[in-house]
């Protein structure tokens, strides 16, 4: 796979998606000490760049598949796009959902007209009802992240990313950070910045850091995903294909804690007037530290998505609500 | 005046603002009953329409003007437009707010370099406060809305809006609703609006409806704002550039109550993932009462800033969000 993908997929998502804006904010700049383009996939359907590889997958599904029905395993957000995408293909969905999916989530799913099970805390255990559903039914399995179309898909963020820079400066990125829980998002990142120089980073949460440690391993490692904010960044594995890609890709991985995220998704609020989810925030709260290699000037910020718990969104407000007005 | 000074405002201000985005929510849409076009002027520098108004007219004072410096006296979103026109065009600016301005918009006229005087609780104590410091020094009064430039340079957030729909659907909006404090950015869209079939509403806090009141009248009426969240929206009275436009151009009035304000604030956190103050979700409380006259398919709902105090944000989102969870 390479960039080609990526734009053949960007052709088929042409008017199915929203071509989401890339925000700036000075306020956020001066902190990061670089220019912050920040691309809102958290005013993407559904809340979340997710959007952009089930709509792409399910459309690329023959009249048989299609017939059989669509089956996912997500903690919200790849549910809430497969849900979308069945619905808008006619397709009966059945999703499986994490015991601990944000109550938000879920009810998003049931209102595009899915059918949920609840399956167990981690991305192996409603893997593994996933399959056993699909033995049992035929359905086709819509993987979150491990698959091709997937990652061509939500590739076409970054792409847009790009575009949206080239246009407004005549040049390229020089870093990218993006949030990894599977590595659909990063895969495309990596394959839409074929031919730059961006250097490309991912973030992930201390603990959850499967990517980070994967990489350091030179091969995929499993991980017991740590207690964190970011609910959309707790993968058992990342996946084969995005190991693959970032292998060969990346020029490095940060983590960070629950205090840079609040932090981070608060600063975002306040400043730049966009609400993300802990996830969302992920990439921006390594941007705030300065401390990117080489100084980059323009860094790119994925933005991935915006859905929450509204009483989680005030309880950090009230947090450091107050701090960042002092900022 | 008419809309060509809208389109000169609008050349002159190219590469000085930002061409804010117009956001689309399904779920808000289907609340309404109608296509929600949502102009998000909380993503403008300083984080309001004002920064429109403010640069174009500062752009256009002369170099002897500039050399006296300017002064304005506002609520907040004006003052932090003036501050930051006057920071970029190297001019010094004196800045008359009220006792209890939001401290989050104080903060940040402090932070673009204005001197900050405070000056009674009402739009008239700070008017009569920055008249007198005029008549010392012959510093140029910056007027918050009745002044050609200021509604000129507001009326260009309408014309953004109207060439995204126009794009996107081959069609004017069928109705717009704006938030009216002292009638700049209404007498600007009204302005943009001409030669379209748009019909045009006013929104004000109830105890606040200066514009209602005085096109009932006939003629400006004063009022003594009462208590409202809509810090933004308290003016005495509208100005009388901006009621002669509006009594030749509106075609209608609404006003909204706080727990209205609130609702639609967490509305669009929620749903639509962006932060507005509650004077910026004004128009979205009438639009999502779902009943403007004619059944309008197509609605222009102006979200003029996002400037509010993290604590208040917090709050509502406790008080509204779970509601809206369930919604």
């Amino acid at each position: 796979m390479d960039r080609d993908a990526v734009e053949a997929a960007a052709e088929r998502l042409r008017g199915q998606i929203r071509r989401t804006p890339t925000l700036r904010c000075e306020a956020l700049d001066r902190r990061a000490g670089a220019e912050l383009w920040l691309k809102a996939e958290n005013l993407q359907h559904v809340g979340a760049f997710k959007a952009r590889g089930a709509l792409y997958t399910l459309g690329r599904l023959s009249e048989a598949e299609r017939g059989r029905g669509v089956i996912t395993y997500s903690s919200g957000n790849h549910a809430q796009a497969v849900a979308l995408a069945a619905r808008r293909h006619g397709v009966e969905a059945d999703i499986f959902m994490p015991e601990d999916a944000p109550a938000v989530k879920v009810a998003a799913v049931r209102a595009l007209g899915a059918r949920i099970h609840v399956a167990g805390t981690t991305s192996s255990h409603r893997r593994q009802a996933a399959l056993d559903h699909h033995a049992r039914t035929g359905a086709v399995i819509i993987e979150p992240f491990d698959h091709d179309d997937i990652i061509a898909g939500q590739g076409t963020a970054t792409l847009e990313l790009l575009d949206d820079v080239a246009v407004a400066t005549g040049h390229d990125l020089d870093a990218l950070l993006v949030p990894v829980g599977g590595g659909g998002l990063i895969a495309g990142a990596c394959l839409a910045c074929e031919g730059t120089d961006t250097k490309i980073y991912s973030v992930e949460p201390v603990g959850c850091d499967a990517m980070a440690r994967s990489l350091a391993a030179g091969e995929r490692v499993a991980v017991e995903p740590g207690p964190t904010l970011a609910d959309g960044l707790k993968p058992t594995q990342v996946g084969v294909k995005n190991f693959a890609i970032a292998a060969t890709h990346l020029a490095g991985s940060f983590t960070v804690d629950d205090d840079e995220l609040g932090r981070a998704l608060v600063a975002l609020a306040v400043r730049a007037k966009v609400v993300v989810e802990p996830s969302g925030a992920a990439a921006l709260a390594v941007a705030l530290r300065g401390a990117l290699p080489g100084r980059p000037k323009r860094v790119g910020v994925l933005l991935s998505g915006g859905n929450l718990a509204p009483t989680l969104l005030a309880e950090l407000l009230t947090r450091y609500g107050p701090g960042e007005v002092e900022a």
